[in-house]
């Protein structure tokens, strides 16, 4: 048993239509839409936007889970092009502009936009990085430890 | 080009360090370990552990990163057994217990730990969703709509 893995991630949102509405207008495609919560697949792991009091009543921590925390959500690209496109089209969909893309100080090229609750997505080039066409990466073995 | 991905999840942290400790205590295997970040290789995605000041400079939002916000990192097995021994362990690598292992309302089980700096993990069986080994989960097609 692999014990190391990330299975699902769950965006608590205020007002879930708006949010499913954000994701879609941004090119995603949902895969179930339930009465509290919209699921959509993703490279192995499915992404669910929930109720926010319904989120912090489930995690039993129900006045912790205001604001956007330290959380940094990011989907890599193969090339910066690609990475303007989905920036720009986050932008249409209604996200608001943390940074616009540029170089990076590790060495790629990242910009981040925050979804309507303020969930932080970087879209990401890594040259260092295996990406896949479906968003899966892999750290190349034999990396130095500095 | 699919566009819907997830390819790396980061937490801020507070302590590097501890909260590596803290991970590795888990069961973890670290990837990379760099001077400001840590690596583990997931199910065909990236988590890291950042420095919260560095994090914060880096999404241009230096106010806004303290706390853990409203997401939810879920880790899915296949038995509940599973999901018992790994909340145990993670107790015992230092988190904080949310909730126990026990049934959720959706018909699966579910429980939550935070990890040192509050990021809260959710340690779940979903029977209706399948599961490979390595944790990544797919949505079956032909689910209805409520």
């Amino acid at each position: 048993m692999t014990v190391q893995r990330l299975s699902m991630v769950t965006l608590g949102v205020a007002d879930l239509a708006r949010s499913r509405d954000f994701y879609e207008s941004w090119g995603w495609e949902k895969r179930q839409d339930a009465q509290n919560i919209v699921f959509f697949q993703l490279n192995g792991l499915v992404l669910g936007l929930f109720s926010l009091t319904m989120l912090a009543a489930d995690q039993a921590r129900p006045d912790a889970v205001l604001g956007t925390g330290a959380v940094t959500l990011a989907q890599n690209y193969a090339t910066e092009a690609e990475v303007d496109e989905r920036f720009d089209a986050a932008l249409s969909a209604g996200a608001v502009e943390l940074k616009r893309p540029g170089a990076a100080p590790w060495g790629g090229s990242s910009g981040y936009v925050a979804d309507p609750d303020g969930h932080v997505w970087e879209l990401a080039v890594n040259p260092f990085w295996d990406l896949a066409s479906d968003g899966s990466v892999s750290i190349p073995d034999h990396l130095p430890e500095s």
